[in-house]
């Protein structure tokens, strides 16, 4: 496979035992490993071009997600037969986006075997600058970009669970084949973001994530949580269950102090990216973390509703 | 999976959306990436312990044959079920050797799919001093290190194209499954060394990647390939395909300025390795990289033996 465009950091690409990263001084390096496999994360007639590109995204995610600066990736793929269009194709999706966030391929392994594709993402940034998921403090607000829920809708709408237009399905599909990693907001919340991740299998499910380490609780506005004017059009049990829950956004939910606001609005509209407040860090008084969800009125759903909403997260996220 | 031994360069482990590594002042990083799959790299009733150990141990000879200490590394691996037994077993061979080379696991994914473990590895070493394979010079003398042909000889056993004793069995099935990256060698090669390279498709198939990156040819002592005492009790036709040609070994081939050979076997003596030299590096004349094999007497192999050897070599290692 060629080697596309090489970042400063890359002493080293493809051809010897090992690559070879030289970062800048005062910088460290970010490391992150998802693994794609046939069945489970992609149907077996999937867009070899849609699949390149969507396997390095949810990398860069992860990168985005700390704050890191895409430096380059290595790839180990087994492969149950050499299809020379499915190859092409899924290259070209593949070195297209790594393009896009001059990330080059510096290494790799290719063999024989079922489908599952491997990639490992590096990026760089500035020693101790790292968003790490550790850093929520009480009364943080807590923020996701974008939009989320639509991914989920479109999977339901290809496994038959609910009809949409086609003209609505076209409006969200994108959203799961092709799913877009947050580098540049992930570069500027480094100054301005308390804790961040990426939200891959849900929000409220990824939010506990940063709860857990932060050793914190969270009350979420569940409708101040964005959605797209596709999803509105649906009811709002699915709404919710979809925008709370559903899986494959790849936004980026972060917390920040609240005297950092005037900072994110300006940096949404420097990106061109709604940045949205979605809840309130709280203190946490007991042994489990725990998300109170609440309504427009400020009072909390019912156990029932609530409930019903973190049912379909155990639903459909596992 | 828990986090064994942190080392100096990880500043962040297991448990946010990446890790990180923060390089010594003066190092850079060396990435390495391999793949195994069932029925491709081990048999499906392989025992889950020393598979564990391997899936490591090769990863940790790339790094080893371009002079870098390990690190740490990261697993991404698809299961086809949860089978506790069989996941005890490798993790243990896995940790095992993490720990013994101070390798922790510092990220990864697990994921349901056919059974497929995907390693990336990590070491640092000081900046500009990686042994690559673009370095050999002519009237460098061509070294490998311990003795090849042994995973070759167990392979053949184990598939009943040879019959082994069970003494001489036990002798050299260690060499297949258990294979030892030479690490302590990596890292002393890297003042001595001029090239290198670990040997894990056959030796002399290896060696032209050597050759093809530094645009030069060998000259190659059959005779003087190091062989177990084991594989000495084959003929000397199984002697030779298999100890130039077969795969799995892990030792490392390495090339050298003869002015370096005292330092090299004080080397071999401090590390209780022995390092043979095979061959020489010759002036490149042709478009194809070149590779003559000799007899004791300093007469070329005949070209129907030559032909049978390299034959050998495409039988058995593609």
């Amino acid at each position: 496979m060629r080697l596309n465009n090489a970042h400063d950091s890359v002493s080293l690409g493809i051809g010897d035992d090992c690559a070879l990263i030289r970062p800048l001084a005062g910088e460290e390096i970010a490391i992150t490993s998802d693994m794609l496999v046939e069945g489970r994360h992609f149907f077996s007639n999937a867009n070899p071009e849609l699949l390149g590109r969507k396997a390095l995204a949810v990398n860069l995610s992860d990168l985005a997600a700390m704050g890191a600066k895409p430096i380059g990736f290595t790839l180990s793929i087994a492969l149950p037969e050499i299809n020379s269009n499915w190859l092409e194709a899924f290259s070209k999706g593949l070195f297209d986006i790594a393009r896009d966030y001059c990330c080059p391929l510096i290494g790799g392994d290719t063999t024989a075997g079922p489908l599952a594709i491997s990639i490992t993402a590096f990026g760089a940034l500035p020693t101790g600058k790292a968003i790490r998921r550790s850093g929520a403090k009480v009364n943080d607000d807590i923020w996701v970009s974008g939009s989320v829920g639509d991914a989920r809708l479109s999977l339901a709408a290809l496994r038959h669970e609910i009809n949409l237009s086609k003209d609505d399905l076209s409006e969200v599909e994108h959203r799961m084949h092709q799913p877009i990693p947050r580098v540049d907001l992930g570069i500027g919340l480094r100054a301005l973001a308390s804790a961040a991740l990426d939200v891959s299998d849900g929000l409220l499910g990824d939010l506990k994530h940063i709860l857990d380490q932060s050793q914190v609780n969270a009350e979420i506005y569940l409708n101040a949580i964005p959605k797209s004017a596709t999803l509105q059009k649906q009811n709002s049990e699915i709404q919710n269950q979809f925008a709370a829950c559903g899986g494959d956004d790849y936004e980026i939910c972060f917390t920040a102090p609240k005297n950092r606001r005037d900072a994110i609005y300006q940096l949404s509209k420097t990106l061109g990216l709604p940045l949205t407040i979605i809840g309130l860090i709280t203190n946490k008084n007991n042994v489990e973390v725990n998300i109170n969800i609440l309504n427009d009125d400020g009072s909390l759903l019912s156990p029932t509703e609530t409930a019903s909403l973190l049912q379909s997260f155990d639903h459909f996220a596992s």
